[in-house]
């Protein structure tokens, strides 16, 4: 694979703190030429699904041979894993956590490395913390592997488990498919896991949450400001939104919210 | 126009999620080597003055050929237009819904078009989403703009009207003039639309807002901490502030407040 | 010493409105190879310690070379000095309001320059305003710093006095050290100004803070979730957290708050 030279970084760090900022460091004295995208840093605290979803729906949107780094990593520093993997033409760096379960579910051909510690020393990097591996461990590593200075295979040992997804797949039962909210949007908007094909026969179709019944039209032009509407959105799954307001407060819903799609 | 490879993005989308992610790796997918500077995604939802605003008074600190993409576009996916304009060796994009207007009110010799949406497959770029135009339209050309691979002839339709701006010019009666807060800043100080030259012949002026007359001076240290004063701040309008406080809470106004300045 | 063509920004502009955005436009102006990276804009206003220690404790992570500038400036527009300090091979700029006041405590070797207005000119910076000097001096000058094009020497006056540290430094008294929290990071976690080296000798350290005696161990991992516990994080100093939560809400304690740590 021919790295692009990007790296994303998707972490639960929020912006208190230096902390992206001396990743981006350690990457740059490394690898100069780096371009590094915040793919978001407002993960909530210690959830790593938002972190898996989101890079899993975003990596096809960067220049093939791109490093995608996320880092939710409530576990650093003691013994849990570090994955490394290689899929569709692009590298994904995160804790063994089931952070990048669900992409891994339907990854395939998906080429999947737990990192070897010991690698670190053959690349010259130093001893880590045990509670910043995204400065200490992540950050070199990716410079590394966007800068074409080593491989996944050359670093990891060849892995066939790892810890699975936290959130349920959603579940299709007779003409009705049951998921959840998987993040809010800064507009307020219920960002469910389920995908369009999942509800690809449904006529005029209708979603529901928190109480409600609301049908799933194309933009939020279609209806008037301030009526709710759903619709499949630009990365593919259900979305509830409230025209030019904010769906999450007016429901008073947020992640988890169970969400369901039936035909109307 | 020689581009500078600088492309600027302004958005209401804030920072949860991957919104402006995706826009930088859709980017770097046509043109590696941009480079791309967030002016701000904290505009307020769907609220298009501020993001004109800001982009008006920021561009002309930004290299010459840089393109300034500003989306805040709550008629995404209808039939709204998006403007893409030459002015003053800089390129600027948004959609035409009045982000704009006030810009285009002082820009004498702007080239303005209205994008032709039949250049999106020339360029190569995939039927857009309904929702997301950010990173399906807006992103892809301005990488090629940036880039100098297009430019805004080849791609649009000359436009001698657009929608105008939501807000009113500030009006100057007698020895008054009257304009309105268009944005808090992170310190809390009051940022009104109300330009230097209004008041260039007022004597010792006075700001009324929030019920008090508070003095124009030259910057913070003016006055004492915990007092009030006002300035012409360093994008050229009339700012109230207090000092090494927060104005806007202690007053309790913000977007939207009355402001007046008149002679003292 | 060489430069990286690396700058740092760290600010107390939060995220709203282009200011940080511009001061980006402007050193891409001069220097349009410079690789801009944002160490924080999140410091309390008006607040100049807590930039001072994170410049401090994360510059080492960026390629030698590298300029910091750090702006929290509640004396703009007034007669206070800026600083430009080469010092590990890296250069830093901030006013001279004791934001870098304890790294200058400890920086042996340090060469302190105050910044000569004249040079201004020399470099064709416009006259700055009196309230952005982030923009309009400290931009510039970073970027020509960078560049390799100017030196400190050759565009400040040698100094051997500044404004000293506002925040004392922790106090060892037979075997307890005293400091305080000097910030809160985004997970909640109680960030003090005592550094690992201060209680080198001390068995089973305990840390005292907001009434409580929290044991010293070595990452977050070493107790349940929701269990208090300290640890020297990776940026070297005493740090207090709730395992999988948020300390600082939990205890009712932020910034400022004593700390101390004595043998268990």
């Amino acid at each position: 694979m021919q790295p692009s030279g990007v790296i994303t970084i998707t972490t639960d760090f929020w912006h208190k703190g230096p902390f992206v900022g001396v990743m981006k460091g350690v990457i740059l004295q490394r690898f100069r030429n780096a371009q590094v995208v915040d793919l978001t840093h407002e993960i909530p605290a210690q959830w790593p699904p938002e972190a898996g979803f989101w890079v899993r729906r975003s990596y096809q949107y960067f220049p093939p041979g791109t490093v995608h780094v996320a880092i939710v990593d409530p576990g650093v520093g003691t013994e849990r894993d570090i994955l490394i993997i290689e899929y569709d033409h692009h590298y994904f760096m995160a804790p063994d956590n089931g952070l990048l379960g669900r992409m891994l579910d339907h990854a395939e051909g998906a080429l999947v490395f737990k990192l070897d510690f010991a690698a670190l020393d053959r690349l010259n990097i130093p001893l880590p913390s045990n509670t910043f591996h995204g400065r200490d461990v992540f950050a070199p590593i990716a410079a590394e592997l966007a800068a074409g200075k080593t491989t996944p295979v050359s670093i990891g040992v060849a892995a066939d488990s790892w810890i699975p997804a936290w959130v349920d797949e959603p579940e299709s039962r007779g003409d009705s498919v049951s998921g959840s909210v998987m993040t809010v949007d800064g507009f307020g908007n219920l960002i469910s896991n389920i995908d369009a094909e999942l509800i690809d026969g449904f006529e005029k179709p209708v979603v529901h949450v928190a109480g409600r019944d609301i049908p799933l039209l194309t933009t939020y032009g279609n209806v008037q400001p301030g009526e709710y509407l759903a619709l499949v959105n630009s990365f593919g799954v259900v979305e509830v939104a409230l025209a030019e307001s904010n769906a999450a407060e007016r429901l008073g819903v947020g992640r988890g919210a169970p969400v369901s799609v039936r035909p109307g």
